[in-house]
Protein backbone atom coordinates (compact mmCIF):
# COMPACT_ATOMS: atom_id res chain seq x y z
CA UNK A 1 0.00 0.00 0.00
CA UNK A 2 1.72 3.23 -1.28
CA UNK A 3 -0.23 6.09 0.85
CA UNK A 4 2.82 7.57 1.80
CA UNK A 5 4.03 7.65 -1.80
CA UNK A 6 5.14 11.44 -2.55
CA UNK A 7 3.04 13.38 -5.48
CA UNK A 8 4.45 16.37 -7.04
CA UNK A 9 3.35 20.27 -6.24
CA UNK A 10 -0.26 20.61 -5.00
CA UNK A 11 -1.50 17.68 -5.10
CA UNK A 12 0.73 16.44 -2.03
CA UNK A 13 -0.68 19.14 -0.19
CA UNK A 14 -4.35 18.65 -1.20
CA UNK A 15 -3.97 14.55 -0.39
CA UNK A 16 -2.28 15.48 2.84
CA UNK A 17 -5.01 17.65 3.94
CA UNK A 18 -7.83 15.14 3.39
CA UNK A 19 -5.82 12.85 5.07
CA UNK A 20 -5.21 14.83 8.34
CA UNK A 21 -9.00 15.40 7.63
CA UNK A 22 -10.32 12.08 7.99
CA UNK A 23 -7.50 11.30 10.46
CA UNK A 24 -8.94 13.82 12.72
CA UNK A 25 -12.54 13.57 12.35
CA UNK A 26 -12.59 9.54 12.33
CA UNK A 27 -10.89 9.85 15.65
CA UNK A 28 -13.53 12.74 16.65
CA UNK A 29 -16.92 11.44 15.48
CA UNK A 30 -15.97 7.89 14.58
CA UNK A 31 -15.72 6.08 10.89
CA UNK A 32 -19.32 5.22 10.60
CA UNK A 33 -20.33 9.07 11.69
CA UNK A 34 -17.97 11.08 9.60
CA UNK A 35 -18.87 11.71 6.11
CA UNK A 36 -17.85 12.39 2.70
CA UNK A 37 -19.25 16.02 3.09
CA UNK A 38 -17.88 16.67 6.29
CA UNK A 39 -13.95 15.81 5.06
CA UNK A 40 -14.46 17.47 2.18
CA UNK A 41 -15.21 20.75 4.19
CA UNK A 42 -12.48 19.77 6.96
CA UNK A 43 -9.77 19.64 3.81
CA UNK A 44 -11.39 22.01 2.28
CA UNK A 45 -10.89 20.01 -0.71
CA UNK A 46 -13.61 19.67 -3.83
CA UNK A 47 -14.59 15.93 -4.38
CA UNK A 48 -12.73 15.78 -7.61
CA UNK A 49 -9.44 15.47 -5.46
CA UNK A 50 -10.52 13.26 -2.82
CA UNK A 51 -11.86 10.29 -5.55
CA UNK A 52 -8.59 11.08 -7.35
CA UNK A 53 -6.25 9.97 -4.10
CA UNK A 54 -9.22 7.71 -2.70
CA UNK A 55 -11.69 6.64 -4.17
CA UNK A 56 -13.95 4.72 -1.38
CA UNK A 57 -14.05 5.71 2.10
CA UNK A 58 -12.30 3.45 3.13
CA UNK A 59 -9.17 3.68 0.74
CA UNK A 60 -9.04 6.47 3.41
CA UNK A 61 -9.14 4.61 6.30
CA UNK A 62 -6.55 2.47 4.95
CA UNK A 63 -4.32 5.01 4.44
CA UNK A 64 -5.51 6.77 7.57
CA UNK A 65 -4.62 3.01 9.87
CA UNK A 66 -1.01 2.59 7.22
CA UNK A 67 -0.32 6.53 9.00
CA UNK A 68 -0.82 5.53 12.31
CA UNK A 69 1.16 2.46 11.70
CA UNK A 70 4.10 3.66 10.09
CA UNK A 71 4.26 6.82 12.38
CA UNK A 72 4.23 4.94 16.02
CA UNK A 73 8.05 5.60 16.46
CA UNK A 74 7.65 9.56 15.85
CA UNK A 75 4.17 10.05 17.09
CA UNK A 76 3.98 7.96 20.22
CA UNK A 77 7.06 5.76 21.57
CA UNK A 78 9.55 8.85 20.75
CA UNK A 79 7.75 11.09 22.69
CA UNK A 80 6.93 8.66 25.27
CA UNK A 81 10.14 7.45 25.86
CA UNK A 82 12.60 10.43 25.84
CA UNK A 83 14.99 10.46 28.86
CA UNK A 84 13.90 7.02 29.77
CA UNK A 85 16.22 4.31 28.73
CA UNK A 86 15.24 1.77 31.39
CA UNK A 87 13.35 -0.78 29.90
CA UNK A 88 11.09 -1.64 32.41
CA UNK A 89 10.24 1.97 33.02
CA UNK A 90 10.03 2.21 29.47
CA UNK A 91 6.32 0.09 29.51
CA UNK A 92 5.33 1.99 31.96
CA UNK A 93 6.62 5.69 30.60
CA UNK A 94 4.35 4.39 27.31
CA UNK A 95 1.42 3.91 30.20
CA UNK A 96 2.00 7.13 31.77
CA UNK A 97 1.58 8.62 27.90
CA UNK A 98 -1.97 7.52 27.46
CA UNK A 99 -2.85 9.04 30.81
CA UNK A 100 -1.72 12.23 29.54
CA UNK A 101 -3.87 12.12 27.07
CA UNK A 102 -6.28 10.74 28.82
CA UNK A 103 -6.04 14.00 31.62
CA UNK A 104 -5.33 16.80 29.12
CA UNK A 105 -8.71 15.63 27.39
CA UNK A 106 -11.15 15.93 30.71
CA UNK A 107 -10.90 11.37 30.09
CA UNK A 108 -12.26 12.22 26.65
CA UNK A 109 -9.28 10.46 25.10
CA UNK A 110 -9.93 7.34 23.10
CA UNK A 111 -7.45 5.17 21.53
CA UNK A 112 -7.84 5.47 17.69
CA UNK A 113 -6.65 1.83 16.73
CA UNK A 114 -8.73 0.30 19.72
CA UNK A 115 -12.24 2.61 18.93
CA UNK A 116 -11.98 1.53 15.04
CA UNK A 117 -11.61 -1.92 15.75
CA UNK A 118 -14.40 -2.09 18.26
CA UNK A 119 -16.89 0.37 16.05
CA UNK A 120 -16.38 -1.25 12.79
CA UNK A 121 -18.42 -4.60 13.44
CA UNK A 122 -17.48 -6.89 10.08
CA UNK A 123 -14.86 -5.06 8.92
CA UNK A 124 -13.26 -6.07 5.17
CA UNK A 125 -10.31 -8.51 5.93
CA UNK A 126 -7.81 -5.47 4.65
CA UNK A 127 -9.19 -3.39 7.15
CA UNK A 128 -9.02 -5.92 10.01
CA UNK A 129 -5.47 -7.15 9.06
CA UNK A 130 -4.49 -3.05 9.30
CA UNK A 131 -5.34 -2.85 12.97
CA UNK A 132 -3.98 -6.01 13.56
CA UNK A 133 -0.60 -5.12 12.40
CA UNK A 134 -1.12 -1.74 14.42
CA UNK A 135 -1.57 -3.79 17.39
CA UNK A 136 1.68 -5.76 16.35
CA UNK A 137 3.72 -2.88 16.63
CA UNK A 138 2.78 -1.36 19.77
CA UNK A 139 2.79 -5.13 21.04
CA UNK A 140 6.67 -5.61 19.47
CA UNK A 141 7.65 -2.68 20.87
CA UNK A 142 7.02 -3.43 24.44
CA UNK A 143 7.87 -6.98 23.85
CA UNK A 144 12.05 -5.56 23.15
CA UNK A 145 10.98 -3.78 25.99
CA UNK A 146 10.96 -6.69 28.23
CA UNK A 147 13.53 -8.64 26.28
CA UNK A 148 16.20 -6.22 26.77
CA UNK A 149 15.49 -6.57 30.35
CA UNK A 150 16.98 -9.85 30.60
CA UNK A 151 17.33 -11.40 33.51
CA UNK A 152 15.60 -9.00 35.63
CA UNK A 153 12.34 -10.79 34.81
CA UNK A 154 11.65 -14.79 35.06
CA UNK A 155 13.69 -16.68 32.41
CA UNK A 156 9.87 -18.55 31.38
CA UNK A 157 8.17 -15.67 31.29
CA UNK A 158 6.20 -15.51 27.72
CA UNK A 159 7.50 -11.85 27.19
CA UNK A 160 4.91 -11.71 23.91
CA UNK A 161 2.01 -12.73 25.84
CA UNK A 162 3.35 -10.00 28.75
CA UNK A 163 3.61 -6.75 26.06
CA UNK A 164 -0.01 -8.05 25.05
CA UNK A 165 -1.04 -8.16 28.69
CA UNK A 166 0.29 -4.41 28.82
CA UNK A 167 -1.84 -3.80 25.72
CA UNK A 168 -4.89 -4.98 27.62
CA UNK A 169 -4.20 -2.95 30.26
CA UNK A 170 -4.10 0.40 27.95
CA UNK A 171 -7.02 -0.47 25.77
CA UNK A 172 -8.75 -1.78 28.55
CA UNK A 173 -8.07 0.81 31.05
CA UNK A 174 -8.74 3.82 28.42
CA UNK A 175 -12.03 1.90 27.89
CA UNK A 176 -13.26 2.29 31.25
CA UNK A 177 -11.46 5.89 32.35
CA UNK A 178 -13.19 7.36 28.97
CA UNK A 179 -16.48 5.95 30.06
CA UNK A 180 -16.31 7.14 33.91
CA UNK A 181 -15.07 10.74 32.45
CA UNK A 182 -12.09 9.79 35.65
CA UNK A 183 -8.70 8.59 35.69
CA UNK A 184 -8.98 6.55 38.49
CA UNK A 185 -9.80 2.97 36.31
CA UNK A 186 -6.52 3.47 34.53
CA UNK A 187 -4.55 4.40 37.19
CA UNK A 188 -5.85 1.25 39.38
CA UNK A 189 -5.02 -1.17 36.28
CA UNK A 190 -1.69 0.31 35.92
CA UNK A 191 -1.05 0.13 39.31
CA UNK A 192 -1.88 -3.33 39.19
CA UNK A 193 0.54 -4.42 36.19
CA UNK A 194 2.99 -2.40 38.29
CA UNK A 195 2.63 -5.09 41.11
CA UNK A 196 2.95 -7.90 38.97
CA UNK A 197 5.95 -6.27 37.04
CA UNK A 198 7.90 -6.12 40.92
CA UNK A 199 6.13 -9.79 41.86
CA UNK A 200 7.99 -10.56 38.65
CA UNK A 201 11.21 -8.89 39.43
CA UNK A 202 11.46 -10.12 42.29
CA UNK A 203 11.01 -13.89 41.01
CA UNK A 204 13.81 -13.35 39.30
CA UNK A 205 15.49 -12.01 42.33
CA UNK A 206 15.74 -14.70 44.42
CA UNK A 207 16.25 -17.41 41.51
CA UNK A 208 19.42 -15.50 40.85
CA UNK A 209 20.50 -15.35 44.45
CA UNK A 210 19.42 -19.06 44.77
CA UNK A 211 21.72 -20.46 41.62
CA UNK B 1 -36.07 4.11 33.97
CA UNK B 2 -38.66 1.65 33.81
CA UNK B 3 -37.66 0.02 30.72
CA UNK B 4 -38.97 -3.05 32.15
CA UNK B 5 -42.28 -1.69 32.44
CA UNK B 6 -44.63 -4.31 31.66
CA UNK B 7 -47.48 -2.93 29.22
CA UNK B 8 -50.58 -4.61 27.77
CA UNK B 9 -51.48 -7.62 25.45
CA UNK B 10 -50.11 -6.64 22.42
CA UNK B 11 -48.46 -3.74 23.10
CA UNK B 12 -45.41 -5.64 25.23
CA UNK B 13 -44.71 -8.33 22.33
CA UNK B 14 -44.44 -5.09 20.19
CA UNK B 15 -42.14 -3.25 22.41
CA UNK B 16 -40.04 -6.44 23.49
CA UNK B 17 -39.81 -7.64 19.69
CA UNK B 18 -38.18 -3.58 18.88
CA UNK B 19 -36.17 -4.09 22.20
CA UNK B 20 -34.48 -7.20 20.74
CA UNK B 21 -33.86 -6.05 17.23
CA UNK B 22 -32.83 -3.17 18.29
CA UNK B 23 -30.25 -5.29 21.00
CA UNK B 24 -29.11 -7.34 18.25
CA UNK B 25 -28.67 -4.90 15.63
CA UNK B 26 -26.43 -2.58 17.79
CA UNK B 27 -24.33 -5.74 18.30
CA UNK B 28 -24.49 -6.76 14.94
CA UNK B 29 -23.70 -3.91 13.42
CA UNK B 30 -23.06 -1.01 15.81
CA UNK B 31 -25.18 2.09 16.74
CA UNK B 32 -24.50 4.61 13.84
CA UNK B 33 -25.00 2.14 11.44
CA UNK B 34 -28.28 0.56 12.43
CA UNK B 35 -31.09 2.57 10.80
CA UNK B 36 -34.59 3.16 12.10
CA UNK B 37 -35.72 1.36 9.00
CA UNK B 38 -32.96 -1.69 9.95
CA UNK B 39 -35.03 -1.74 13.41
CA UNK B 40 -38.95 -1.79 12.00
CA UNK B 41 -37.70 -4.79 9.23
CA UNK B 42 -36.20 -6.62 12.25
CA UNK B 43 -38.85 -6.26 14.61
CA UNK B 44 -42.08 -6.64 11.78
CA UNK B 45 -43.51 -3.38 13.06
CA UNK B 46 -44.37 0.24 11.99
CA UNK B 47 -43.03 3.54 13.03
CA UNK B 48 -46.35 4.45 15.30
CA UNK B 49 -45.53 1.80 17.62
CA UNK B 50 -41.56 2.44 17.65
CA UNK B 51 -42.05 6.15 18.03
CA UNK B 52 -45.10 5.43 20.99
CA UNK B 53 -42.85 3.54 22.84
CA UNK B 54 -39.21 4.65 21.75
CA UNK B 55 -39.52 8.58 20.78
CA UNK B 56 -36.15 8.60 19.20
CA UNK B 57 -32.78 6.02 18.75
CA UNK B 58 -31.35 7.01 21.50
CA UNK B 59 -33.92 6.06 23.72
CA UNK B 60 -33.84 2.75 22.32
CA UNK B 61 -30.16 2.70 23.44
CA UNK B 62 -31.09 3.39 26.60
CA UNK B 63 -33.47 0.57 26.94
CA UNK B 64 -31.11 -1.70 24.92
CA UNK B 65 -28.54 -0.62 27.83
CA UNK B 66 -30.54 -1.14 30.69
CA UNK B 67 -31.68 -4.41 29.81
CA UNK B 68 -27.98 -5.38 29.76
CA UNK B 69 -27.52 -3.96 32.88
CA UNK B 70 -30.96 -5.60 35.08
CA UNK B 71 -30.07 -8.59 33.05
CA UNK B 72 -26.02 -8.85 33.75
CA UNK B 73 -27.19 -11.75 36.90
CA UNK B 74 -29.48 -14.38 34.31
CA UNK B 75 -27.46 -13.86 31.28
CA UNK B 76 -24.11 -13.64 32.22
CA UNK B 77 -23.08 -14.23 35.93
CA UNK B 78 -25.56 -17.31 36.45
CA UNK B 79 -24.30 -19.02 33.60
CA UNK B 80 -20.91 -18.40 33.94
CA UNK B 81 -20.59 -19.43 37.56
CA UNK B 82 -23.29 -22.63 37.35
CA UNK B 83 -20.96 -25.38 39.67
CA UNK B 84 -18.20 -22.73 40.33
CA UNK B 85 -18.16 -22.08 44.12
CA UNK B 86 -14.77 -20.89 44.99
CA UNK B 87 -14.69 -17.15 44.61
CA UNK B 88 -11.25 -16.84 42.76
CA UNK B 89 -12.38 -19.44 40.35
CA UNK B 90 -15.21 -17.39 39.61
CA UNK B 91 -12.92 -14.61 38.31
CA UNK B 92 -11.86 -16.87 35.78
CA UNK B 93 -14.82 -18.27 35.08
CA UNK B 94 -16.51 -15.37 33.88
CA UNK B 95 -13.19 -14.75 31.94
CA UNK B 96 -14.06 -17.96 30.61
CA UNK B 97 -17.23 -17.49 29.43
CA UNK B 98 -15.85 -14.64 27.16
CA UNK B 99 -13.59 -17.22 25.45
CA UNK B 100 -16.22 -19.41 24.54
CA UNK B 101 -18.21 -16.16 23.14
CA UNK B 102 -15.16 -15.62 21.44
CA UNK B 103 -14.67 -18.93 19.99
CA UNK B 104 -18.54 -19.84 18.87
CA UNK B 105 -18.40 -16.60 16.72
CA UNK B 106 -15.11 -17.44 15.28
CA UNK B 107 -13.76 -14.41 17.12
CA UNK B 108 -15.35 -11.99 15.62
CA UNK B 109 -17.49 -11.83 19.15
CA UNK B 110 -17.31 -7.83 21.24
CA UNK B 111 -18.48 -7.34 24.10
CA UNK B 112 -21.68 -4.67 23.53
CA UNK B 113 -20.98 -2.43 26.27
CA UNK B 114 -17.14 -1.78 25.46
CA UNK B 115 -18.05 -1.39 21.71
CA UNK B 116 -20.69 1.27 22.41
CA UNK B 117 -18.58 2.51 24.88
CA UNK B 118 -15.95 3.09 21.94
CA UNK B 119 -18.31 4.04 19.37
CA UNK B 120 -20.29 7.04 20.59
CA UNK B 121 -17.74 9.19 20.83
CA UNK B 122 -19.64 11.77 22.45
CA UNK B 123 -22.52 10.42 23.79
CA UNK B 124 -25.13 12.32 25.75
CA UNK B 125 -24.67 12.45 29.82
CA UNK B 126 -27.08 9.95 30.37
CA UNK B 127 -26.14 7.23 27.65
CA UNK B 128 -22.37 7.57 29.42
CA UNK B 129 -23.71 6.70 32.91
CA UNK B 130 -25.47 4.03 32.03
CA UNK B 131 -22.24 2.43 30.08
CA UNK B 132 -20.84 3.74 33.32
CA UNK B 133 -23.49 1.47 35.20
CA UNK B 134 -22.57 -1.63 33.44
CA UNK B 135 -19.09 -1.57 33.83
CA UNK B 136 -19.86 -0.90 37.61
CA UNK B 137 -22.29 -3.86 38.22
CA UNK B 138 -19.50 -6.48 35.91
CA UNK B 139 -16.56 -4.94 38.35
CA UNK B 140 -18.70 -5.33 41.79
CA UNK B 141 -20.11 -8.64 40.36
CA UNK B 142 -16.10 -9.55 40.60
CA UNK B 143 -15.08 -6.91 43.50
CA UNK B 144 -17.82 -9.74 45.85
CA UNK B 145 -15.65 -12.68 44.76
CA UNK B 146 -12.76 -10.72 45.86
CA UNK B 147 -13.91 -9.93 49.06
CA UNK B 148 -15.31 -13.41 49.08
CA UNK B 149 -11.46 -14.67 48.96
CA UNK B 150 -10.57 -13.03 51.84
CA UNK B 151 -7.82 -14.10 53.49
CA UNK B 152 -6.29 -15.75 50.20
CA UNK B 153 -5.12 -12.33 48.91
CA UNK B 154 -3.20 -10.28 51.13
CA UNK B 155 -5.07 -8.14 52.96
CA UNK B 156 -3.76 -4.34 51.18
CA UNK B 157 -4.46 -5.70 48.25
CA UNK B 158 -7.29 -3.08 46.45
CA UNK B 159 -10.04 -5.23 45.62
CA UNK B 160 -12.27 -2.65 43.83
CA UNK B 161 -8.56 -2.09 41.62
CA UNK B 162 -8.51 -5.28 41.30
CA UNK B 163 -12.07 -6.27 39.84
CA UNK B 164 -10.71 -3.07 37.38
CA UNK B 165 -7.72 -4.78 36.39
CA UNK B 166 -9.93 -8.20 35.42
CA UNK B 167 -12.29 -6.32 33.44
CA UNK B 168 -9.40 -4.54 31.52
CA UNK B 169 -7.94 -7.79 31.08
CA UNK B 170 -11.25 -8.91 29.44
CA UNK B 171 -12.25 -5.49 27.24
CA UNK B 172 -8.53 -5.49 25.96
CA UNK B 173 -8.16 -9.21 25.67
CA UNK B 174 -11.50 -9.37 23.73
CA UNK B 175 -10.39 -6.73 21.74
CA UNK B 176 -7.29 -7.81 20.43
CA UNK B 177 -9.23 -11.36 19.84
CA UNK B 178 -11.42 -10.16 17.76
CA UNK B 179 -8.68 -7.65 15.83
CA UNK B 180 -6.67 -10.92 15.30
CA UNK B 181 -9.24 -13.39 15.09
CA UNK B 182 -7.09 -15.36 16.85
CA UNK B 183 -7.86 -16.97 20.72
CA UNK B 184 -4.10 -16.06 21.61
CA UNK B 185 -4.13 -12.82 22.53
CA UNK B 186 -7.10 -13.61 24.96
CA UNK B 187 -5.61 -16.39 26.18
CA UNK B 188 -1.96 -14.62 26.69
CA UNK B 189 -3.49 -11.59 28.73
CA UNK B 190 -5.61 -14.44 30.70
CA UNK B 191 -2.75 -16.81 31.57
CA UNK B 192 -1.05 -13.41 32.84
CA UNK B 193 -3.88 -12.39 35.08
CA UNK B 194 -3.70 -16.09 36.22
CA UNK B 195 -0.57 -15.41 37.25
CA UNK B 196 -0.49 -12.25 39.02
CA UNK B 197 -3.60 -14.03 41.35
CA UNK B 198 -1.12 -17.26 42.01
CA UNK B 199 1.72 -14.72 43.31
CA UNK B 200 -0.89 -12.68 45.21
CA UNK B 201 -2.23 -16.15 46.71
CA UNK B 202 1.11 -16.75 47.32
CA UNK B 203 1.85 -13.50 49.10
CA UNK B 204 -0.78 -14.00 50.96
CA UNK B 205 -0.34 -17.47 52.13
CA UNK B 206 3.85 -16.61 53.15
CA UNK B 207 2.18 -13.30 55.26
CA UNK B 208 0.03 -16.01 57.12
CA UNK B 209 3.06 -18.71 58.19
CA UNK B 210 4.85 -15.71 59.29
CA UNK B 211 1.76 -14.22 61.07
Amino acid sequence: MAVHERTMGSDLSTRDRLLKAARELFFQKGYASTSIADILQAAEANSGSLYHFFPTKQDLLLAVLEGYRTGIGRMLLEPAWRGVEDPIERVFALLARYRMLLERSECAYGCPIGSLALEIHEPDPVVRELLAANFDEWTSAIERCLVDAGDRLPRDVDRRGLAIFALTTMEGGVMQARTHRSLAPYDAAVRHLKAYFRMLEAAAATREEAA
